[in-house]
C-alpha cells in the first residue's frame, strides 16, 4: 500500500474538536498512516481570547502544536477536518485557513485526494448536520473525494448516528464518541491507500 | 388581524408526523387561525402497505383527514409541512405532492405565504437538519416568506434545540416535544397575521 | 484493475437527462467499465403524460431502456445518476425510487461505492447546484463515497463551471457538455476500480 | 407603516458586491426604508491586500463606508446581505463578523427581523446558490424571517433565475441585475414594513 500522508486539521475555541482530532490522529496512525495533526491559527484578537479564561487555556495548551500550513495541504494526500460550528456553517477562524488555499487550489494540490470531517456544537440538532454538509461543499469545489462515514459500523448509531461525520454535542462524554470517530478516521485512511495506490 | 388561513400539510408513514401536525394544528387554531389539517396521499403500493400491519393501521386511522389538494394550497395564507426524512430528504410521498405544484407556482400562487417545518428521523442526527433545510431550498423557490423557529423560545432547546423546525428522533416521548412544536405554530400563525395584513 | 461495473441510473421527463446518462454512459465504457443504462420508472398518473405530447414521445423513445431495480444497484459497484430539479430537489420519481433501498441500505449493499450526480433546470441559478448537493446528502446516507468533478479539468469551466455536478440550463446545446459530461463519468471510472481493487 | 430600518450589510473585494449592495440601498431608500450601507472590516494581512492593486483600490474607495457594526444590527429591524463565495461559502471576513454577534444573538435580538441575500462567483454554477443557501441556514438560527425572492418578478429570470436572491457572475453586466437587485430590495422592505407593524 502507497504511504497514506494524513493532515488532521482542526480549530477548537475550549478543546472539543483537539479532542477529536486526536483520537482521530492516533486511529490513523494505528491503521498505519503517517499523521500531522495540525491546528488552525486563532484569528480572534488577543484581547477577546485573554477575556476567556477557559479559551486562553486551551490555546496554551496547543502550544506545540503546529499551525497548519499551504504547505501542510499540498504534501498530504488525505485531510481529516474538525471545527465548531458557528450558526450551522464551521467556525471563521477555519474559513479564514480556507480561503488562503487558493493559490494551491488553482494548481490542482487539493484535488482527488479523500476527505472526512467532524464537528461540535451545543445543541443536539444545532447545525451539527448543516456544518459537514458546508464543509463537504467546500471540499467538492476541490475536486476532492468524500468520504462521509454512512452507517457503516454499528458505533455510529451508539455516538448518534450522524452520517456525515462525527459530531459531538456539548456535555456529552466521548466514550461513544471514541469508537465512531476512531471508526471514521481508519475507513478514510483504507481508502486513501487505495486511492493513492 | 387579517385571517390567517393556514394548511397544515403533513405525511406520516407509522404517525409521528400526524402527531406533530395534529399539535400544530391545534396551536394555530387557539392562535385564531383557520386551519386545515391535510395528509398527502400515499403513493407507496397498496401491496407494500399491506405487508406492513403499523403501516396500514396508520392509513386507516387518518381515512376521516382530507387529502391536500392544489386548492387547500390556493386558499391558505400560511403553510405547516411535517413529514419524515428519507436519506436527508423529505419522504418521496411528500416530494410527489410539491411536483404538482407547476400550474400553481407558475401563476404565482405559492408565493409571500409564510411557511415553516417540522420532520422526524430514525438517529438524532440522522438527516433532521437536512430534511428541513431541503424544504426550506423548495419553498425558496415558491417566493415563500420562511419562518423557522431559530431559538426564539427556551421551549426549543428542551427540544433538541433544532433551529430550522422541531425534528423528532423514534422513540422520544412527545412532552418536552409539544411546546416547541406550540410555538412554532403559533409564531408562523403571528407572522402570517402580520404579512397577509 | 478489478471490473468497475456502473449503474447509470437516471429519470427524465422531456429527454435531457436521457441525453446526459447517454453521455456518461458511453464514455464510461470507453474507459473500461462495464455499464447498464437504466432508467427510472414513471410515477406520474398516465393520464398526465398522456396529456403532454412530449412527455408521452420521451417515454416511447425508451422503451427498451430497462426501469432499474434495486438488484442493478446491488450489481453495480459504482453509480451515475441524473435527473432533473424539482425546486431544488431531484425529480420525484427519483426520489421514489431512492425510498424503495430501504432493504438494500440496511444490508450495507449501498455502502462504500463511488457515485456522481448530474442534473438540469430552466433557469442557469434554478436549483442547479442545491438539486446535487441534496442528492450527495441521501448519498452520504449510504455510506457511499463521493466523486464530484469539482474544478480537475478545463472543460468544467467552459460547461458552466459546476465543481458538483454538470448541470445542463434548458435551451443550452450539448457541444460544450459533452466532454464535461464525459470527464466526470471517465474520472468515477477510475476511482471505482481503484476502490474495487 | 412603521418605518423600516435596513442595514445592507456587505463585503467585496474587488467591489461586485459594494456594487450590489449600493443598488440594493438605493432601492430602499427609493422605497421608503432609512438605510445604513455598511462593509464588513477587512481581515486579510495588510501585505496580502497591498500586494494586488485591484484589492487595494477597492478598499482606498471605501474608505467613507462605515464598517458595520454589532449595533447596526441590533438599530436595523431589516438586513440586506452581499459577499462573494469561497467555495460554496460566503468569504471568511463576513463569517468572521457574523462570528462576534454571539452576545446580541443570545439577548434574541437578532430574532423575528426578515433578512435576504445576494452572492456572486467566478463560474456560472460555481456556488452561487450554496453560498446563499448557507448564508439563510445561519440566519435560522438567528430566528429571522427569511425573504429569498423566489421568482416573484419577471426580472428575476432575466438575471439568471437564481430564486434564493441576485447572483453575480465575473465578467457579467449590471443591467440585467439591477432591476433584480432593486426588486429584492422593496420586496424585502415591503415584508419589515409589515412585520414592524
Amino acid at each position: 500500500m502507497t504511504t497514506v500522508k494524513l493532515a488532521v486539521v482542526f480549530y477548537t475555541t475550549y478543546g472539543t474538536n483537539h479532542q477529536i482530532a486526536t483520537i482521530a490522529a492516533q486511529a490513523a496512525k494505528d491503521a498505519g498512516a503517517e499523521v500531522r495533526l495540525l491546528r488552525v491559527a486563532e484569528t480572534a484578537p488577543q484581547e477577546v481570547v485573554n477575556g476567556q479564561e477557559a479559551w486562553k487555556a486551551q490555546l496554551d495548551k496547543m502550544s506545540d502544536i503546529p499551525v497548519v500550513t499551504p504547505d501542510d495541504m499540498d504534501w498530504a494526500n488525505a485531510y481529516f477536518f474538525s471545527a465548531p460550528t458557528r450558526y450551522g456553517v464551521v467556525a471563521s477562524q477555519m474559513r479564514g485557513f480556507i480561503d488562503t488555499l487558493g493559490p494551491l487550489w488553482q494548481e490542482g494540490k487539493l484535488a482527488n485526494k479523500p476527505v472526512t470531517a467532524t464537528t461540535s456544537a451545543q445543541n443536539a440538532h444545532g447545525g451539527q448536520e448543516a456544518t459537514l454538509l458546508s464543509l463537504y461543499t467546500t471540499f467538492m469545489h476541490w475536486g476532492a473525494v468524500l468520504v462521509p462515514p454512512g452507517y457503516t459500523d454499528s458505533v455510529i448509531f451508539e455516538a448518534g448516528g450522524n452520517p456525515y461525520g462525527y459530531s459531538h454535542t456539548q456535555g456529552d462524554l466521548f466514550d461513544k464518541a471514541e469508537p465512531a470517530i476512531a471508526h471514521q478516521a481508519r475507513r478514510l485512511v483504507e481508502f486513501a491507500g487505495k486511492i493513492a495506490a
